[in-house]
């Protein structure tokens, strides 16, 4: 993996650059569709590459339960096995354990814990969240961590990241090891002349914790930095703190985090959070939000969010929003869409989901723009004001 | 609207040509992807090009319901509303009064019902069947029919085909009506320019009906010839009276239509059925098989249909039928989409319908060669030889 800075702003922390992984160019700063069990939820990847779409996450949690890590495996991993040909990074269960799993049990060695779908026992170590990113064959892989709890002290968020930073170092030793085997796959009885068979290098992320304590933030970093690794991930964020405290965390983080390698937001995705996160020195996002909401009825527009499900919409002839570049928005009225999710019809979401994941890709390239012309402050501060006057 | 015959088959009445309507051509046989309520669902518009679908149908009786005709006239009709700059027809409504609505009342007037989805009361008549049609502008509209119960003895279905006799009269004097009357929209505030904005000639084609009994079904032709329509409908076949007696009525009831109008059998989508059809000389086909199916799991190809849902294709890295060229099957394993079917996912549903509609198109496509080669007899034998082989 190679990260080469374009250009700095002049203002703020801002930078703009390109991630080369082995199945592609990634310019940043970046916002990551999720594609939960390999796939984007509404849109084919013909359609994500419309829209620009660079790279994609794969949630490590849910592909290990369906279809299973193995399977992925045998299709030369999840960007084959979807017929994604660019990189895709992939999360390590860690927060999907803590979020969605039942009957968890944390240990030195690992995450028990019963899966949401069927209560099937599995188990989770660092060792086994990297050998199954590992199967999965993503670009980026991210190491088992714990995301503290919201009712946590201060002690317990301190001995949480000090776990992390141990399921860490585990993680980059089991990456070292599974390099030294050979993942061979037989695709002589496939149909399919698939184009990229295999991601040539994966590359492992590790994951500041620390809660809403900068203490905490700032041993937790220093502890990863130590690693070496190729890029950092900022977690634990997004969790219910706010706005405001969240800013705090990220402007306070971010500064710590080696300059010449890429720096990961995780999950934050509302468009006040990343132009702040891009301020601050973010490289990367990833967020669910524009394609759950997006299955709601909930639509980004440069004036706002609007719910499209709303009676208002019914006799509009206007595009979502005026300004985007998207399918949904070149050929679409609100009055159609709203009239599909009325109807409960697949094409709302596709097309809802389509224009918010196009939204946070155009405010991406937009702001690269800015960068470069070192006028991101200004930027930032109008998009704001416009996005938040009702 | 313009129909031209290209060529003839040799030793079947199949035939080929084309129906210029004024959004498009239509190249026969066709076959017409079903957009109930002005999607076909899970496809996009754009996705319905890439696959060829020339002409698309839109359901009369859920329009009327949801959103009604009042809006989709308000967009300028059911191809600027859904963005399918392509010919649309609507059926009546009457297909559906039968078969979904509740507590319906015939009388010679029209059909009183209640809606099916909130239990509002409804009244369609031939003349409200047509005017919501026109409000609809479409390019084909059809005319009111009873559709006789499967339990009707010969005289209530003689009664029945004598209702929609009358009832096809008044639709044709009820179009002359409304043609009189101006249909002016407001456009000035839409901030789209839309490519069609109106279908400028709609075209109105009876339905034969008359049940299993050929005599019947020979009154109703008749009768309805006398309407001197652009093209001709043949309705009430499968209903469940089994392909061997759909056969006998189609081949019955094809030739006693002018051979020089378009000939379109309702609700027919089985491949066994469109190839008996065309070798009938039928032109025109719809069915919602392939999306329904689709999006169950079932799979059309070219050794019979299959279900993706079944433990065997867990590992397949075949697509759906090789020989397909849509995007489904030049991207995705049979393996990846039973994936996206266990995990519910939105994705399974598009590849399968998309698969599905593209497969019947191609068996037109390829219909229209062999009718061209003088050959289709003998390609339309092999065909179902190798579909129903297991």
């Amino acid at each position: 993996m190679n990260f080469k800075i374009n250009y700095k702003d002049s203002t703020t922390d801002a930078r703009s650059g390109e991630i080369v992984l082995s199945r592609g160019v990634v310019k940043t700063p970046v916002f990551m569709p999720v594609g939960t069990l390999a796939t984007v939820k509404g849109l084919t990847p013909r359609e994500l590459v419309d829209i620009n779409a660079e790279i994609i996450l794969g949630n490590t949690y849910h592909l290990m339960l369906r279809p299973g890590e193995e399977l992925v495996s045998q299709f030369g991993g999840i960007a084959n096995f979807m017929a994604w040909h660019k990189p895709v990074l992939t999360d390590s269960g860690g927060y999907q354990v803590f979020s969605l799993a039942e009957q968890r049990k944390i240990t030195e060695e690992g995450a028990e814990f019963r899966s949401h779908i069927d209560g099937s026992r599995h188990f989770l170590s660092p060792e086994r969240a990297v050998e199954i990113q590992s199967q999965l064959n993503s670009d980026i892989m991210m190491v088992l961590d714990e995301c503290p709890a919201k009712e946590f002290s201060k002690t317990e968020v301190l001995k949480s990241l000090q776990l992390t930073q141990r399921w860490a170092e585990r993680c980059f030793l089991a990456k070292k090891e599974i390099e030294k085997k050979q993942h061979n796959v037989d695709f002589s009885k496939a149909n399919f002349v698939w184009k990229y068979l295999k991601a040539s290098e994966q590359n492992l992320f590790p994951i500041v914790q620390g809660g809403i304590h900068l203490d905490l933030r700032k041993e937790s970093a220093e502890g990863l930095i130590s690693l070496d690794a190729p890029g950092y991930a900022i977690g634990g964020v997004s969790v219910g703190e706010g706005h405001e405290l969240m800013r705090e965390v990220v402007e306070f983080t971010t500064p710590l985090l080696p300059t010449k390698k890429p720096r990961y937001l995780m999950g934050v995705g509302h468009p006040q959070d990343l132009l702040m996160g891009i301020a601050a020195g973010i490289d990367m996002f990833d967020c669910v939000l524009p394609t759950r909401n997006g299955r709601n009825g909930g639509a980004l527009t440069k004036n706002g969010p609007i719910n499209l499900k709303n009676a208002c919409h019914r006799d509009s002839f206007d595009p979502i929003d005026d300004d985007c570049d998207c399918y949904a928005c070149q050929n679409f009225s609100k009055g159609y869409i709203r009239h599909l999710f009325i109807a409960r019809e697949m094409l709302a979401s596709t097309l809802t989901s389509m224009h918010n994941v196009r939204f946070l890709i155009s405010l991406m390239e937009q702001a690269r723009i800015e960068i470069k012309n070192k006028t991101f402050a200004s930027f930032a501060k109008e998009f704001m004001r416009r996005y938040n006057k009702k």
